[in-house]
């Protein structure tokens, strides 16, 4: 049995991790956009691939993320989004963000980010104003909460690129499937 | 006048700019190559594309790198190779080069990296054999550069991916203005 020690703290948990600099990540992504942008016609089309890249992604950087982090299976959804906002975004970004917004019934709840190292830099031109430009990340979310079987809709509802005062991501819960966890408490 | 303060050294540089997760990138950047793929026909169309990316993110880089790294004007392209190896690709990548191979005239050379963080978990199946993957690299050092008028030609001449046992870009100066730097040691 491995010793018990519990998750480790985001900022631990950032330190501990390979990284690149920031804005050699945001200009790349922002090529990815541009590069949509350019191939298909619609932006509503763009929304949809970006949301898709992000969840392929979301599905393999829950394996870093199980690994490296310490957690073991949160209890319920409410914990598992507080792990998320504390420590995935920590350890990914380099930021956190807020949990809030909670429905009565305990399954959606809202990602409130002020700091979004996706978007420095970005201003949409008056043409791409449909475009949801930070779907990856809504993507990565869905994709990484279905790896450890809860199906989820991720929207956003507030974007500073659209003029809001912060970022904000809703998360609802539509099914959880807890016996399928793809990993065992005593890996 | 500012102070008179030397280069700071690559590990200070990349420890003072902001860093994301180098697995996050590096899944990001797989997903720019996977969906070129898909919409060009051609593996030749998505080098060049890569390419053409890469150098719009290096005209872009350039100026994070003049205003964080201390580096005023170097004496001659050899100075300017031993920066990028050292600090430039540190502060971006978290990775030095080896700068190598120079020829007789002092205008071409070798950037030799053992860790490329842009290659991890990624093996080009048959049918992309001809893909320069790391292309977005030799586009970056090719864009930077031009924004310091000396105008170069990047290629890879081992790649890792293709079974060689390192990576090999070649930078050949082609033409170098030097009155026209973007920049002034006075700023």
């Amino acid at each position: 049995m491995p010793p018990l020690t519990g998750p480790k703290s985001g900022d631990a948990l950032f330190a501990s991790v390979e990284r690149v600099n920031a804005e050699l990540f945001t200009l790349t992504y922002g090529a990815i956009v541009r590069q949509l942008l350019t191939d298909l016609e619609e932006v509503e089309e763009v929304n949809k691939q970006l949301d898709q890249m992000g969840y392929n992604i979301g599905t393999r950087l829950v394996d870093e993320f199980l690994a490296k982090s310490n957690v073991s299976r949160c209890v319920d959804f409410k914990e598992t989004a507080d792990v998320i906002a504390k420590l995935g975004f920590k350890m990914f970004l380099g930021v956190t963000a807020t949990v809030t917004n909670w429905d009565a019934e305990g399954t959606s709840c809202s990602f409130v980010l002020e700091d979004n190292p996706l978007v420095d830099f970005v201003e949409l031109p008056d043409t791409c104003q449909g475009l949801q430009y930070c779907n990856v990340l809504s993507g990565v979310i869905r994709g990484a909460l279905e790896m450890v079987s809860m199906k989820t809709e991720v929207t956003w509802v507030r974007d500073m690129l659209r003029g809001d005062d912060a970022y904000e991501m809703r998360v609802k819960l539509t099914k959880q499937v807890p016996e399928e966890y793809p990993y065992k408490d005593d890996d």
